[in-house]
């Protein structure tokens, strides 16, 4: 299992981002954070790099239950939907796979989360 | 090895955030995103929670080598760090371990670089 789901949309860029962050609020999910990985790379080390946005989603009912029974889990939080533009002009978008990217924490009861997360996050990608 | 650094301080929350800041800019760690934990659950589930923020922190140069040996680390970035305020009152600090984080991708060429990053953010969490 990898660390990540992904598929290749039909999308702009800007439309991806925008169906994304519709389909993960239908699971629950606000976007709490943005980060523009092509204008920080310009910015800060003058890089060209290709579109690519890093969303941090965030469902606070999951991530409540999370840190109640693993204080140390904002370290792995939000749960990020990446979209960046591949090179054929394609765009993608991938989710964080919290079973696996969790399952570095060894903690019994967040495995039922993460799980519980899984389904949706999954859902919401085959939506998109 | 856990998928985190931590250490208690005795800052008080607000001067540690400051603090853990400024001693991730030493090694080149802007912080990108903040979430205020206990604002937002109360915002969203009005659940009352203790002080913890999440500071996204970002190396611009680590994270291109990163995203140009695997395009889906995104999922992963930034680096977080943790800051919450204990049931004594006391305020501990908590930083993402990349390389055990990063275990999940199984990439040879991201391992140098999360071993890299791994030095640098235990110098920071050293002087904060």
């Amino acid at each position: 299992m990898s660390y990540y789901f992904a598929k290749t949309v039909d999308y702009t860029f800007d439309e991806a981002i925008e169906k994304a962050t519709a389909e993960m609020k239908e699971v629950g999910f606000g976007i709490l954070t943005e980060i523009d990985v092509k204008e920080t790379l310009k910015k800060k080390i003058d890089v060209d790099f290709r579109k690519y946005k890093i969303l941090g989603a965030c469902n606070p009912n999951f991530a409540h239950k999370a840190l109640s029974v693993e204080d140390k889990i904002g370290v792995l939080l939000p749960c990020n939907v990446i979209v960046q533009e591949l090179e054929d002009g394609k765009v993608e978008v991938a989710i964080m796979n919290p079973m696996e990217a969790m399952s570095v924490v060894k903690n019994e009861n967040l495995e039922s989360i993460a799980s519980e997360v899984n389904g949706l996050l999954k859902a919401a990608l085959e939506k998109i």
